[in-house]
């Protein structure tokens, strides 16, 4: 049984406002709740419209109408079952590794994307803008299938954030940019992530110590871009590609 | 003015079944119109909310009020034209050159993005199975943002496709795979993407010669995969990358 209270908490998680004072955010679907209750997050409940086997305590999962958990979903498409987890404190950044700065990405997707990327490759820290879309985001943590857990991601002052150490290397992608593929890149520094629509924004850029790009193949008439979360697979790719050999 | 019978036609281009019968297909929005009518497509119509600067002739362009662009339109988010275009023939595979075979690609969104991907980096030929999503479908188109043009998509039977040639090496990537940062590929070949869900089905499989895999960072428990256009990006930049050398 769900209350009409807990229904209209849940509900309120949809937004930034309400995650940020309950210190509370939703995951919708067996798959992404089957990773996470694994992980180190914190395990509100589970609401669902059937038995399912997450392993975990019985009292953490209530039994649920299938109207009552459309009424808590924040997507389109309700799936048989949502949880409840508590925020994961943010930690200190370790800049000893390569770290990921993103400069304003707005779309959940491109931010899921993002942090599924770094977990794949072993980056452990994103630093962000206060404007970049909240990782607690339902649809964000929908995206990452699990990575949530495993990267730190860091909201604040992007220029303070990125000027912590004085001798570190600040990567960013121009038009512009030395051919990534030619370049010799390190396994410690910052990658920024531009905008969505507006690329990487000028303060920011005026803190980018090494301009790369990936070339486009051919001089033939072709896109003139790749979108964020593509870049960032190229990138991310080409850094961890050296430490392979 | 536009009848409702236009609007009727125009609705119907919604589904593959009616794109297909009319040879016709519908591209919402400023941007990715403005790159279409300046390709090789031929437009056969634009209906717009506002008098826009398209460049082509006054009679391929009508005004017509919110309401009824709203009823043509397919996206969530209506935008403030809409255009007709006509269906581009299939063209013979050029398998000179690098091929992309699609295995099933369901989601749109990851669709555009490697026709996009396909276009950055020079591969002019797309071979998909049957099941793979319609090119033409409103979502794909947009996701494109003006490549569909200028990248061949080929449907059918998809191991007759890929064995069009007895020496052609066929890739695929599997988490068994080699090495892609430690393999020689060649700028010859068919790159083969398997479904979001199941991968590569056991049919291709048994047709795919080299494979190929794209290595995870360090030995943390990490996300378990990449999608599909995070691989494809990965995996097209790794083979274009040897010719910029």
């Amino acid at each position: 049984m769900v209350t009409k209270n807990q229904i209209k908490l849940i509900k309120s998680l949809h937004q930034k406002k309400y995650r940020k004072e309950h210190q509370l955010f939703i995951a919708e679907g067996v798959k992404v709740i089957g990773e996470l209750v694994q992980s180190s997050l914190i395990l509100e409940h589970i609401y669902c419209t059937e038995t399912l086997n997450f392993n975990v305590s019985p009292d953490k999962v209530t039994l649920v109408s299938k109207d009552d958990l459309k009424k808590m979903s924040a997507l389109n498409t309700t799936s048989n079952c949502l949880a409840v987890f508590h925020c994961m404190q943010e930690k200190e950044v370790d800049y000893s590794d390569l770290v990921v700065a993103l400069d304003d990405i707005r779309d959940p997707g491109n931010l899921g994307t993002i942090i599924r990327l770094c977990d794949w490759f072993g980056i452990k820290h994103i630093i962000c803008t206060n404007e970049t879309v909240d990782v607690y985001n339902p649809k964000v943590v929908q995206a990452t299938m699990g990575s949530i857990a495993r990267v730190n991601l860091v909201y604040g002052d992007l220029p303070s954030l990125i000027q912590v150490e004085s001798d570190i290397a600040v990567y960013g992608t121009f038009m512009d940019g030395e051919n990534i593929y030619e370049k010799t890149v390190s396994n410690k520094g910052i990658i920024v992530m531009g905008n969505e629509a507006n690329g990487i924004s000028s303060t920011i850029e005026s803190l980018v110590t090494e301009r790369i790009a990936i070339p486009r193949y051919g001089n033939l008439q072709q896109t003139e871009s790749l979108n964020v979360a593509m870049a960032a697979s190229i990138v991310l790719s080409e850094f961890r590609r050296h430490n392979f050999k």
